[in-house]
C-alpha cells in the first residue's frame, strides 16, 4: 500500500491492553514503603486508569481512579475487576484536579498522573525501545499523541538509538493542541476534543511532556475520524487485529498525511485495543 | 477461566488469513512441470481458494477455483485478488464433482481437493508441529473440523511430537458428521448444515482424514453457534484478535465440552479470521 517497509509495535497486545501498563508499572515500582502503604490516586478516561488498577494489584496496594462519566464501560469495568477503586466525574462540569488534590491530601496516597510523570515517560519509552532493538534503526516513526507520554518517551529511545529516524506525532484533527504548541513554541489548551480517539481527547500537553517533543520530535501530523475509521477496518480485515480509533492515528497519517515513505523503513505504534465491542461493530459497520 | 496453560496457535495471522496456505502451498510446490503449465482446479466454500489462489501466483500458474455462490463476500473477493479465476455455483442446486471433472478434463489441470490429499493433511500438519517445538509437549489439543485436513495432519504432528497428548477434533453441533463417523467407525454423510462455521460445513470426512483420524484422534466434540459468537468475542475483547467463527471450534469446546482441564497444557488451533466485518460486527452485538 504504501511501497515502504512498515514494522507495528502491537501495544494492543500488552498486558490489560495498552501500552499504559508501562509507564503505570515503572512508577508505581518505584515507590518507597511508605508510598506503598498508602498507594495511589489517579485520574483517566481510561486505558491509564487500568493500568495503574493492574500495577497496584500486582505491587500490593490500594488504588483510586477518577474516571470521567462518558468513559467507555468496558474500560470503567476492566478498571475495577483488576481491583481498582474508580470514582466517576462529570468532566464537563466538575474540577478534576480539586477533587484529585481532596482525594490525594485525605488518604495519604502519592498522584500519578496519566503522562506528565518522568517515570512514566521512561517506562512509555519502552515500547520503542523494544521495537528498535528487534527490528533495527528505522527511517520514521509516527506514534499517537494525546498528552504525550507515549511520544516524548518514544522520542527518547529512538533518539538513542536510531538518531537519524524522523519522529512524528499523530493527533485527531478534532484536537489539535499538540500540532498547536509544538508550532507556536508554547503550551496551547484547548476544550475538550470531540474524537472517536477518546485515549487523546487530552487539553494540554504536560511540561515534561512539552520539553521533550519540542527538542526530539521533528512534526506533529493530524488525522480526521474518517481516517481513523479507515485505518481500524484495515486493521480488522487484514491485519485480524482489535485496534480503538486512538491506536489507530500513526497508521492514518502514514497513509494520509502526505510523508514520502516510499521505500523507507517505517515503525507504527499502535497504542491499545481496548474498545467497546458494541462501538467497536457499529464503527465496522460504517 | 479454565485453570490451566492455554496455547493459542494464531492461524488467523497466517498468510492469507488461515491455515490453509500451509496444505494448498506444500500440495501446488509438488506439481512436475506439465503439471505447473497447466495450473490448478479446486473447490472451496472460502480459505482453501484464497491459499490455491495465492500460492499458484507464488507458484506462477494459472488457478480455477469452484466457490459457491453463498460464501462470504470477502472471501471470493480476496480469492480473485490473489489472481484466481472464480466460477460460482449453487450449493444447493448444482452437482459440484460434475462441474469440477468437467473443468479438470477440459483444461487438463489437477484437482487439488480442500482437504482429502496426503499433500495437503501433510501441509496443515505444520502448524502443530510449530506449535509443539515452541511450547513443548501438551496434554490436551483442541483442533477445529471440517473435512478433516487440520485435524488429520494435526494428529500426525501431536502424535509423533507430543505422544501423550490428547487430541480433540471439534465440530459445529449442527454439522456432526466426524463426530457420527467417529463413533461409528465409518464415513457417515449429512446435507450441508446450517451454522456460522462456514468454513466446517463439509458433508462428509474424506477417506484419507477418516483413516488418520479414526487412529489418531481420542474424540470428536460439538460446540453450538451461540458459543462460537461467545469465544469470537472474547477473542476480540480480551485478545485484541478477529477470529473468524469456524476459528472459535477449538478454545469453544476447551471452554464448553466438559472436559477437565484444571493445571494442564492445552494446545487450541485457532483456525483463521477471514471473516466479513459487516457481519463480524453483527456478532459482536449479539
Amino acid at each position: 500500500m504504501l511501497g515502504a517497509n512498515v514494522f507495528f509495535k502491537c501495544e494492543n497486545f500488552q498486558r490489560m491492553g495498552a501500552f499504559k501498563f508501562r509507564g503505570a508499572f515503572n512508577a508505581l515500582s518505584r515507590f518507597d514503603a511508605v508510598q506503598r502503604r498508602a498507594g495511589v490516586v489517579t485520574f483517566s478516561s481510561g486505558n491509564h486508569a487500568q493500568a495503574v488498577a493492574l500495577s497496584a494489584r500486582i505491587l500490593g496496594m490500594p488504588a483510586t481512579i477518577l474516571m470521567p462519566s462518558d468513559a467507555p464501560q468496558a474500560k470503567i469495568d476492566a478498571t475495577r475487576g483488576y481491583g481498582g477503586e474508580v470514582i466517576l466525574f462529570d468532566r464537563f462540569k466538575e474540577d478534576r484536579e480539586a477533587l484529585l488534590q481532596a482525594l490525594a491530601r485525605e488518604r495519604g496516597m502519592t498522584m500519578i498522573p496519566p503522562f506528565d510523570h518522568p517515570d512514566v515517560i521512561a517506562g512509555q519509552g519502552t515500547a520503542v525501545k523494544e521495537l528498535l532493538d528487534e527490528v533495527g534503526e528505522l527511517d520514521h516513526l509516527f506514534v499517537c499523541l494525546g498528552g504525550g507520554g507515549l511520544l516524548s518517551g518514544s522520542a527518547l529511545s529512538a533518539r538513542a538509538l536510531s538518531p537519524r529516524c524522523k519522529i512524528y506525532g499523530v493527533e485527531p484533527e478534532a484536537g489539535n493542541d499538540g500540532q498547536q504548541s509544538f508550532r507556536s513554541g508554547h503550551i496551547v489548551r484547548i476544550p475538550t476534543p470531540k474524537t472517536i480517539a477518546d485515549g487523546a481527547q487530552s487539553q494540554a500537553l504536560g511540561e515534561y511532556t512539552f520539553a521533550v517533543i519540542q527538542r526530539d520530535v521533528d512534526d506533529v501530523l493530524t488525522a480526521t475520524d474518517a481516517q481513523l475509521v479507515q485505518a481500524m477496518r484495515f486493521f480488522a480485515e487484514r491485519m485480524k487485529m482489535v485496534v480503538e480509533p486512538t491506536g489507530c492515528l500513526g497508521f492514518a497519517a502514514a497513509c494520509h498525511a502526505g510523508v514520502p515513505l516510499a521505500g523507507q523503513r517505517v515503525g507504527v505504534l499502535i497504542s491499545g485495543g481496548n474498545v467497546d465491542l458494541g462501538r467497536f461493530g457499529e464503527l465496522l459497520a460504517l
